[in-house]
Parts: C-alpha cells; sequence; structure tokens
C-alpha cells in the first residue's frame, strides 16, 4: 500500500475533545473519526487493527471449544421485559419503535437472546455443555461518553455464554474463559490484572476482571502484598468487633460554631474541647452524606449515608450497592422539603426509620455497636461528642460505600492494599440459573426430569482494546504497534530525490512484500523526509525501513518503531533481517 | 467438527412464516433463527456462509482498489437532513432519540456519512479519485419484513462510493465496479442479468441492477432478443406518432348500463354498438384509476393514472414515477369527498385541473393526440365513445404506470420484450454531484478553483446473497451448496455399529483434514443412518462420504451433492479424490 494511495490523513492538532492519548492519536494518525458523540467511523488503517484484535479474539475462543453466533443488534422488547433489564437499564439502553409502535432496542448485551436461542435448539442434558460466542456491535446510551474508543455508544465486543447442567460444568466452563483470556490478553500486549469484580446488575456468584492498569482507567483496583486483587467496587471492609457500650462516656451536645465542614470541625474540638489521651482527628467524627436515589420506575427516594469523617463516600461503590437505582444530586429542592436537615450539622438524630426526617439511613461497616463519633447535632452551630452506635443511634443498615484508602487491610489478611488505575477489558461471570429461570431453559436431566441449566456469561472489549493497546504502547511521537497487531510490518519511507533512489525504493518493497510482509510505502514525491518521518512514527508500524543517502553504499536505515534503535543494514541482508 | 458437538438442530417442518425455499431450508437446516420479524439471528453453520460471502466481496473490492472503512449503524440526523433523506424515507427509516432527545437514525445507506468523510480529509484534487467500502449492517423498517434474509429489517450489505473530480472518473469507477460485480456475481454461482435500472429516490444517472433470476423475485426484469435488459420500472413506452384530430368521428355518449368492468364494457359495445371494421377490445377504452399518494410531509393528494384498459396500472412502475410520495388506496372516504367520480364510469371530463373534480390527471404515454377512446362519461351506467386526446380532454401530463407486457417492444428497437421475475442483489449507480452539492464536498481543482466532488454508489446484498444462492442451488432435500461458500468441504457420516468402524470412520476424518479440508464429521451414536443421511442432504455439504458396509472391504461411499452421483472409492485413494 501506498501513502499516495491510502485514505488517510495525518493530522498535527488532536481534536479539542480528545482527552486521552488514544483518543487523540488514533484520531491524528487518521485510524479512526467521530461520526457522533461516542460513535467512531473505523478509516482503514483502524480497521486493520481493529480486525487483527477480533481475529485473536476469535482463535482464543476456538481453541476453548466455543463456538460463533452472530445475534442482531436490534431486538425484541419481551426477553428483556422478562427478566426486567428492559427497566433496569435505564437511560442505557437506546429504545426505538418499529413503524407499527412496536417497542424495540439495541442490544446492549445478549443474555436474554443466547437464553432463548439455546431453549430453542436444545432439550436435554445430553445437548450440554455449550459455549457460544459472538464478535458483535453493541449499543449503550452512555450519560457520558467519553476517551473515544475507551467508552463510545456504539461499540464492539466478543461476548460468550456457557450452558451446563450442573454447578461443575460452569465452574469449568469459567475456569476455560480464564485461560483463554489470559492468553489473549498476554498476546495483546497491555499490562492487566485479573481482579475480584462486583457483579453489578447482572446478578450471580463468582465474577472477575480483566483490567488493563492504566493511569486514565476509570476504575479504581486494589492490589495487596499476598495476590489479593479486586476492582474496588468489590472490597469489603474490615469490620472492628462490636464492644459494649457500658460504662462509655455520655453523649453531650457541643456548641461548635462556623464548622460546617469536617477540617474545622476537627480544629475546633481540638482549640475549644481537647481530648486529654490525643487529638481529635477525623476519623472520630461520622459524616452524613445525603443523595437521591432514582430507581428503574422513575421514582426518587432521599438516603443518607454515614462514614468516618476521614473517608469520602465514592461514587462508584455507592452506585454499585444501590444499582439498578441511580445516584443522583440532594439539590436545595430536596433540603427544603425536609427542614429537619441543618446542612453542615446533619447526625443521625434526624436520620433513619426513627430519626424526625425518616430518611432511610445505611452506615459504614466501621461503625459498629459501642464505637463512639463526633457527628451533627441538627442544629445549625452545634456537633454532639460521645454519640455511641448502639446506645444512642441506630441505623437501617449497613452499606460498603466509603472509598478505599491505601493501607486499608486487605479483606483476606493479605496484607494492606495499594491502589492503582484501571479499566475493564475483560469480564467472567457465573451467572448461575438466574436468565434461565426467568426465560425458562430447562432440559431433561438424566433422571428424566426437567432441570434449569446454568450460565456464564463473558466478555471481551474488542474495540475498547485497541485503545488499550495505544494507552500502554504509545510514546510521545505516536503509535507504537505490537507486531501482531500492526496494520503493516514494515513502513518504507523514500527519503529523497532522483529516479534511482524512487526506484530502489521500489525494489526495497517489492523484495519485502514477495517475502510476505505487508509494507506501507511512503512515496509521496512532495513531502519532505522530515514529514514523512513524523508520519511514520505517528503511525506506529513496528519497522521502519528509511532509503536514503546510504543507498548508493548499498545500505538502508532500519529503525525500531518500540526502541528507538536505528542501524545501517545492506541492502542484500534487508529481507534476511525483517524475516528472522 | 462433529455432529454432536455443532450447534445445531435440523427440524422437519419449516416455520409457519416461511413461504420460500431459502427461508424454509436456511431455518430446517439450523443456519439462521428468527429473532424479531425481519430480524435474524445467524447460527455457527450459516455464519460460515455468510462470512465466505463477504470475503468473495472483499476480495474483488480489493482488486479493484477499493479500500475499507467501517461506518458506524447509529448515525446523527443533520446529514440526512441536509440532503432531505431524514423525511424522503419516511417510516422505512428507524428512528430514535438518545437520552438526550438527539434524534439519532439506523443507517439504510451511507451516502452522507461518506460524502462527510471525504469532505473531512481530503481537499485537493491530488487527492482523488478514491473509492472506499464497507461490509456492514443496515437497517430498513420494512412494510412488509418477508422470505426470510431476503427482504429483512437488518441485514448485512457491502456499500461502496466512488468520488472523483471529472464525469470520466465516475466513468471509469463506474466500470470498475461493473466488471468487479460481474466477478463476484459469477463467483458466488446464481444466474443473473444486469438490467437498467429506475435510480428511485437516490436521484442521478446511469444506473444499472443485478438482478437474481428467481420465480420468487419481488421485481420484474424484461429482455429482448436483441440484448436489452431492465428492471420493469426502468421501461419506457414506445410511444405511437400523434395524429391529426380533424375529421375524426364526433364523441358520444351511450347508455351501457351495467358495465363497470372493462370486460363487461367491451361485451356490451360489441353486442350493442358493434363496429364496422373489427371488433372492440380492452385495448379500446381508457381506464381512469384512482389512487391516494401519501407525500413524505404526512399530507394526501388524490391522483388519477389513465391508462388503456387492456393494462393494469403496474403498483410498482407507478411508485417508482411518484417517490418519495408513497401510494395508498382510494377509499370509500376519499370518494365520498368528491362526488364528482362515478365509480365504474369515471371519465377525463371529472379529471385533471379542468375537471369537475380538480384531482391531478396522468395519462399513459400512448394517450397522444389524435388517439379515441372508450371511456367513463361520469354518470351511472354510461360511457363517452371516440373521446380524443388533445380535441374532446386533456390531461396534466404523462406517467409511466402501465403494466409491461409480453410482447411490447423495447425501447432501444430491439425486439419484443420477455418478462421474468428477478432479485435485486446489487446496484451500481452513478449519483453524480448530488450529495457532493447538498453537503458542499468540494476539493482544489489543477486550476485552483474549488470544484464540487462527483460520486458513484455501489451496493451489494450480502446476507441477502446467500439466500439468493440457496434459491438457485437447493433441491427437493435441502441445500446444496457450491464449493465455494460451503460451511465445510465433505461431510462424513458414520453409519453403522462397532468400535472398528467408528475408529475407521475417525481415520477417514483425520486424514481429510491432514490434507486441508474441512470436515463435518456425523458421529452421533444413537441416530440412524437413514436419518443421518437426510441431515447430510439437509445441511447440503458438496461431499458426503459415507463410512459403512463396504468399510470393510476398504471401501467408502462418495456421493457428489449437486448431481447425486455416487460411487465407491478406496479408502486408500479418498484423499487424493477429494483434493484434486
Amino acid at each position: 500500500m501506498r501513502m499516495t494511495q491510502l485514505f488517510v490523513r495525518t493530522l498535527r492538532e488532536a481534536p479539542a475533545d480528545a482527552e486521552v492519548a488514544s483518543h487523540q492519536l488514533l484520531v491524528r494518525a487518521g485510524y479512526i473519526r467521530r461520526a457522533a458523540p461516542g460513535v467512531y467511523t473505523w478509516l482503514p488503517l483502524g480497521l486493520k487493527v481493529l480486525g487483527k484484535v477480533e481475529d485473536i479474539v476469535r482463535e482464543e475462543m476456538g481453541r476453548i471449544g466455543a463456538q460463533e453466533v452472530r445475534f442482531p443488534a436490534l431486538l425484541p422488547k419481551e426477553p428483556y421485559e422478562a427478566t426486567n433489564r428492559w427497566e433496569e437499564y435505564g437511560p442505557n439502553l437506546f429504545r426505538l419503535q418499529d413503524r407499527r409502535g412496536v417497542d424495540m432496542l439495541l442490544g446492549p448485551t445478549h443474555e436474554e437472546m443466547f437464553t432463548l436461542l439455546v431453549k430453542d435448539l436444545f432439550s436435554s442434558h445430553k445437548d450440554l455443555p455449550v459455549t457460544l460466542f459472538q464478535i458483535q456491535t453493541k449499543y449503550r446510551d452512555e450519560a457520558r461518553p467519553r476517551a473515544g474508543l475507551l467508552r463510545g455508544r456504539e461499540f464492539v465486543m466478543k461476548d460468550s455464554y456457557s450452558f451446563g447442567l450442573t454447578d461443575d460444568d460452569l465452574a469449568a466452563a469459567y475456569q476455560a474463559h480464564r485461560e483463554a483470556y489470559v492468553r489473549l490478553f498476554d498476546r495483546l500486549g497491555f499490562d492487566y490484572v485479573v481482579v475480584k469484580a462486583d457483579s453489578g446488575a447482572m446478578g450471580g456468584s463468582a465474577s472477575e476482571e480483566f483490567m488493563a492498569i492504566t493511569p486514565i482507567g476509570e476504575d479504581t483496583i486494589v492490589r495487596s502484598p499476598g495476590g489479593y486483587a479486586a476492582n474496588v467496587e468489590a472490597v469489603t471492609t474490615v469490620v472492628p468487633e462490636a464492644r459494649p457500650t457500658e460504662g462509655l462516656p455520655e453523649a453531650r451536645v457541643l456548641d461548635t460554631p462556623g464548622t460546617p465542614t469536617i477540617e474545622t470541625l476537627v480544629d475546633h474540638l481540638n482549640e475549644h474541647h481537647p481530648r486529654e489521651d490525643r487529638l481529635w482527628t477525623a476519623a472520630d467524627t461520622l459524616k452524613n452524606v445525603l443523595v437521591m436515589l432514582r430507581h428503574p420506575d422513575g421514582s426518587a427516594e432521599p438516603l443518607a449515608v454515614g462514614v468516618p469523617g476521614d473517608r469520602e463516600v465514592d461514587p462508584k461503590r455507592l452506585e454499585t450497592q444501590v444499582s439498578p437505582a441511580e445516584v443522583e444530586a440532594f439539590d436545595e429542592a430536596a433540603f427544603k422539603k425536609h427542614p429537619g436537615l441543618v446542612k453542615g450539622y446533619i447526625g443521625p438524630g434526624a436520620l433513619g426509620a426513627e430519626g424526625t426526617t425518616g430518611i432511610r439511613y445505611l452506615v459504614d461497616p466501621r461503625v459498629v455497636e459501642g464505637t463512639a463519633w463526633v457527628t451533627g447535632a441538627n442544629e445549625p452551630g452545634r456537633h454532639v461528642v460521645d454519640l455511641v452506635m448502639g446506645r444512642d443511634f441506630t441505623a437501617d443498615g449497613v452499606i460498603e460505600a466509603a472509598e478505599v484508602l491505601p493501607g486499608d487491610p486487605a479483606p483476606d489478611g493479605s496484607g494492606p492494599l495499594e491502589l492503582a488505575r484501571g479499566m475493564e477489558m475483560g469480564h467472567i461471570f457465573q451467572l448461575g440459573r438466574k436468565y434461565a429461570e426467568a426465560l425458562g431453559l430447562k432440559v431433561q436431566g438424566e433422571d428424566g426430569k426437567l432441570a434449569t441449566v446454568t450460565m456464564g456469561s463473558y466478555g471481551v472489549g474488542v474495540s475498547r482494546a485497541v485503545a488499550a493497546v495505544v494507552e500502554s504502547t504509545h510514546d510521545e511521537y505516536g503509535l507504537v504497534w505490537p507486531a501482531e497487531l500492526a496494520p503493516y510490518d514494515v513502513h518504507v519511507v523514500l527519503a529523497g530525490k532522483g529516479e534511482e533512489l524512487a526506484a530502489g525504493a521500489e525494489q526495497v518493497v517489492a523484495d519485502l512484500e514477495a517475502a510476505g510482509l505487508e509494507v506501507l510505502f511512503d512515496d509521496r514525491p512532495k513531502v519532505s523526509p522530515g514529514v514523512k518521518f513524523k508520519d511514520a512514527e505517528l503511525l506506529g508500524m513496528p519497522t521502519i525501513v528509511v532509503v536514503g543517502r546510504g543507498y548508493a553504499d548499498g545500505v538502508v536505515e532500519v529503525k525500531d518503531r518500540a526502541t528507538g534503535e536505528r542501524r545501517d543494514v545492506p541492502v542484500a541482508e534487508l529481507v534476511g533481517e525483517l524475516t528472522r
């Protein structure tokens, strides 16, 4: 392929809306173009990379005996109503009506359809186990489509589903997928970690995510020295033991004027009400945060979350806990409806089933019986000290919504947690019998009785993987493709003028192609070598061959795009060098 | 692949809604399943065939230098508004709104998006010509999805677009596509003919369709002995010369009681008002048909079409002429609004700008000045005879809406027309500058001035081709795949019991696979040879190898699925035979 023919234009500037490197570089290098917010067009170079990622995924799925099918993206509503996901997906689902006014949707994931297909074709335990997969275009109406291919509204996924009769069938299919994913993510070549995952809206049991480690990841993952790894949403708090409440100091209300924040409160206490044993810290305080839950049916419900004052509420941990409800801000209008809430001084007395507002009140697991807290007294400028859980107040329940901090203990006792940013690239998940029950997928067991099938669901973000590779491999000059994903193996640059040199470059290209290499040839006649070099670095083929000054002496320059290493290679040895 | 593993179940009965062979057989053989009306799931066998069709199309597009890209299916409204197609598509377009209430659509075809992409990247005549293509999923909300893959609402198309500066560029790209299409349809292996096409809603000039010849085709095509071939919508009538009106008999109104149809009218005339020179025929009468046009903006307009009484109005020819308006029935309510219309006796006097109803009146091109007609007198039971066009009545214009009949002269004088049924499989089309103008696609010409680009648009129905191949190749026993499209090369049937025979069949399979053949092995242990043979015929692999009784004597039976020819082949020669 020649640069004079290739449908590509490189851009000096990244588009204004591109914040992450993969988005900037894939657009600048002419691999993708935006068609609508969160919706991208694949240009020839990008489509080649996407195809190579698809091939790797297809190969590894084939190795575990999964069979490829392809479902439509345009789907009927009924199966998604049967599992309640038509509602639960809320505004993330693209819904539409056909010309007859029939409700349809664009598939965000296909559990229902696969379940019904197997129900349609299979009826006996002898037919199982079976694993099916597809590589297909999916749709989610993201609230904030961002970061190019990393969070789009139309994207390519591999999703597979295993069907078995027994829990052992499910465990085996799950394990096979885990191994296939390790192989395929190893081949894609970015850093990743396998973490315990929260199963979110999917319901079910064992669940792990394959997270690319990247500073721009939207997820936070934790790891311990002893090998614990989890999505932060899945981390459970190590709960202190409950203590006896007898003999603890009485709760007392203090005047704490001008202390609407934890910081001002702690300073005020240390100045005006010092402890004898040590300084007051934020960890002594109980912060009560109000949010509004929006349930899938559209109804709103206020919720108060109590967390130790040294921690924020982690929006994602909170969302995970309240899903399928969504979390919205508790706005001025909401405060007006509940005059018992005194901003900056909200305390348990106003909250919970027995509080003055009746707002549902959930607290951090650390707030166990016998713990004493400084918290709001529900009056402007006043706090209460030594308010003891189980003696002076109670809550309606416990919630894992406080942020996880570096140094927190791993739940399995394997040491202090470290935090890193990650991006979900794959998800393997033991669905169990939830979908099979909802949609009536049963087969005749060996004993002749009908038995409900058990399922696993397994996803890989295929188009997202293209971006993840870029995030992990790019440098300041542009894209740097691993050999297995590069659109072309070699980028030949004609650097210099004259017919002889041009003929020489043509010969080099012909020789490389004859040896089975895919070559991109920058044959542009009126473009300077400098611009060509820059484009070659931006486009990111693994090897750059410069046919220039040295050619008269029988050598070309070979540059390794990843290492930047350059060396002169005799023309006669070039093919041998590059096909080793 | 083993039948005990393959995700397939054959059905004895075709689904109730399947009327055509390809739909029946593809479902019965487990290649596809319906997910919603006009929306299908590809099962493993079907997906393999689809992939092979895609490969052929991709190869032939590559040979003419077209570069592959992939657009999203979920598209913004604005480009389609700029070309007016947001409205013109009417109810055939799937429209939806995202969570912000922004209008979007599911792409039915991508002229607008390709035009904008080239505008985005290219700016100089030096960048042109270029041809881009995609193989992608498209959506059309058909009024009557039917015939399985032949007319679906979600389907796979190859669409390509050529961009050039001059008319010669366009002609060259058009010609290249024409040749590529001939090659690819030859490879797909069904009968087809290239016909002149009406360009319909697309606007533009030269346009040809590749039509599969099949009795279940929805289109009618015509051919003449001299090589004329056209879609019936594109046939123009050979118009007789106008004649002088002087000296023609006076028009006279006759009582023709009980003659609301052409047949009753002609009989009545021959009985009560016989001609001297010959019998009256239907061709002497002028039949006026009323329809209601529904314009894209939703408004309705009545239209009267006058055709010689020996011809029906052809709904498709009429639709083509009035597009983008749709044709609806002229119902009782409409008749009530126009009391001047006397059913069965409607004549020109009631029609046209000067008629009593004012309804727009278009007549067949054969109704030239000086022709005399028997037609309605706008009174119950009365007709007018010798009503002369240009003397006694006029129309508001001419319309090519009458049916084409076998024996009609070809418009190019190449002889009488024959009619056949066809199904559109490909369409090549010189769009010209319509889209480039609407969307502002200009490049700097050699003279430094901006020049509007000229485009071609070229489509192939990829998923439809799978069905077309079946229509053309199937027999009473099932599918019959051409070698290039078959999911597997060989179907090995183990026909008989015993470990030795089973081991022999395994060896045959291993040998064939080692030779590079793709093998489907019917290893089902408790299924009778008869059922296996039936399934093998239904599934349609080109070669069936039966490992059965003869195996003890060192022979297997080889059956050619297409010809039905069977012969015994020594096991030792089998691989050699099948890889010749």
